[in-house]
């Protein structure tokens, strides 16, 4: 079942070691389909070099296993919390990749210092608070999502499709599999920028509002003209 | 038309990949033919992947499209500037180069501190400002070119063949696009050569004057004796 | 003699260089046949592209040399010293990675800021002092191992499977030669991760403990979750 | 002539872009007939895809040029003067590495800090003053040379094959080419170590004088007994 989506799934797994964000098996990436409700996420702990589509997990919205013969990723309910509290989203990632985890590991938000971030992201993208220790011993990965949603109140996450989780790493999202791994890629890039910016002048501050403005607009808003008006 | 220009346009964005100044198709290298009045410049936001020479699209120096199926590179209009602005330069690059980026997030002109700086470019490279709301406003890329050359009042942009945008990324520029391209990669080089200088020591202070004088002329100047005298 | 663990321990030490950790010939990784009581070495100063597994020194407990051409590795005492002193350890790894060798030249050791840290090693990892002018003219390896031993009194080996050795670099380690070099590549890493987390944040501390009891307990306890259940 | 020598030199020289310490031809390797008096250098400006090893340039120990078609290196009168200056000394580099020029614009020698610094220069790695304005004008290259040696007035070249020219970048040497870059790359990821280093703790000091005795004449020495002996 839903053999498309778990190749695009396999395939947008596949670009995270390609593109340098991973190590050894630190990531996950799943697809869904909002029509039948089911989604499509990497087994746990399988590497790279052997993974295959059939080796995708296929789970509902509930967090059963409707089918597949591995244990999906041990993030999966932290996905099923997102997909159902971020109704318009199609795809999700979660990686340690270097820069980004490091400034969660500070626990501090990634200010937005310039258009790469504006190009992508409406606005500084928030650090999610840590789990009290009855929130890990309840339930850890589902209330990651429930935790992240809580960042997100008040916040588009359409417009800001990435998250840290403090003393973790990055969530970030997309409308599939596919864009929420380009989504990663960017974050990745700008946490590295980020880093530098602040080391070369500590007191810099974020672009002009209409700078990021100007950029996410010119790439997202309704009168787009980025690209080739696909 | 122009068939080895867009050749040589299209040769010079490839570069710009393989020298790893970019990711996915943040960048954009054109080159002119000045007895035509007409510029060659890469189609926006497609990938480097199926790029191919005749993607390149050709525009006049009042920005009008002369030729080409694809939308130009959404910064065209900054290009435009820039050839009208600096009538000796035959080619220009935009990057997102992560060092050269975080001066420019930093706000801050990059510092001769030494003489692989000296050999390429003839002093500090500055940073311009930052757009007005009404700059933004009224027309954001050509004004990103005209404060590029309100930033050279006083500078010879053949002797400092680049430019930091604050919030933004630099353009470089030189004879042709291949050049231009050369220029990008020496001042990300500088950029990132320069971040660790000022961590290893903050009280670092700028090449002294003479050794400048003596390195950009060796490769520059009427008695240039780098290379073998091409 | 040990043709399979000679095999095991020549791909262990062949992962190295394929994993970005070693500059030419420093580093060595060893192998032991408890059983036997007979560990295999890489020798001494051999670079790895002539490598052979044929070229595996065996060495016995007391530190000599029970079959091989080759001079062991200049580090085996320090290897003898930590199978005797480590028993329930199979594999040993030294390298001069540059970031953790950067955190044993400052003398730090590693706090524990996040997730990727606590699923493999349980709280801090701990730099070894120095050794007195008198240790290290009585034996320097040898005695490395015994500094190495020293700091793990009251610590379990098992539980955080590495050591920074002060002024010079890590030591890693793990059930087999395999999973020593899994922890050096993990080792190296946070060592990078955390080395950008005090920049961004100085004041930044380390995991909740509650937060790193999950990670940890939910790759190595008894009922540890993540993976295949293999 | 001296074909086997401009094959050695050649190699040399094209070892520094398959090690990463080169941009374009920002670089150079030359090797030494001692018995012949004759030296052997690499061309001025020619890209290392093009180059071949009947394009070395052979040179005597007072400038002239003895064979070859192209300009030697720019920096051939820094190689004569250090042939001349250090008797024992085989092969000579110039790079412009990015994190040993970072220590070289930083104005600051490169401290000690660890084993993988002792195992081949003993002590710190000076930092040579910059050249005055007459010296520059009456003969940069040249002077450029004598200053080296001056800096090295009490302290032994083969002992420590570096040094750090300010504003500028390292030069290394050895017993040959291959040695002297051998020496390059090592210079270049100490360098990168130690710069880490200061960063993570601002008070680390240089390893204990026993340690940098133990580890550079366990190499180095007459009992030297690292490798096989050779």
């Amino acid at each position: 079942m839903l053999e498309e989506l778990k190749q695009k799934v396999y395939e947008a797994n596949m670009e995270l070691p390609r593109r340098g964000l991973i190590t050894y098996t630190w990531g996950n990436v799943s697809g869904i389909d909002r029509e039948k409700g089911l989604f499509v996420i990497k087994p746990s702990g399988v590497d790279y070099d052997v993974l295959k589509p059939s080796d995708m997990v296929v789970m509902d919205l509930e967090g059963n296993k409707v089918e597949g013969e591995m244990n999906p990723s041990s993030d999966t309910a932290t996905h099923v919390e997102l997909y159902n509290g971020f109704k318009e989203i199609g795809g999700i990632v979660h990686t340690h990749s270097p820069h980004a985890t490091a400034w969660a590991q500070a626990g501090r938000a990634l200010p937005c210092y310039g258009t790469t971030h504006a190009d992508y992201f409406y606005g500084e993208i928030p650090c999610a608070r840590n789990l009290t220790a009855e929130e890990i011993e309840e339930g850890y990965e589902k209330n990651t999502g429930k935790v992240i949603i809580e960042t997100f109140q008040g916040k588009n996450p359409v417009y800001i499709p990435a998250v840290l989780c403090k003393n973790h790493g990055p969530f970030t999202w997309g409308r599939d599999a596919a864009e929420a791994v380009h989504n990663a890629v960017v974050l990745e890039e700008i946490a590295r920028m980020n880093f530098m910016t602040e080391l070369i002048n500590p007191q810099a501050g974020p672009a002009p509002q209409c700078m990021q403005d100007k950029h996410f607009m010119r790439k997202h808003g309704p009168n787009a003209y980025y690209g080739q008006g696909k």
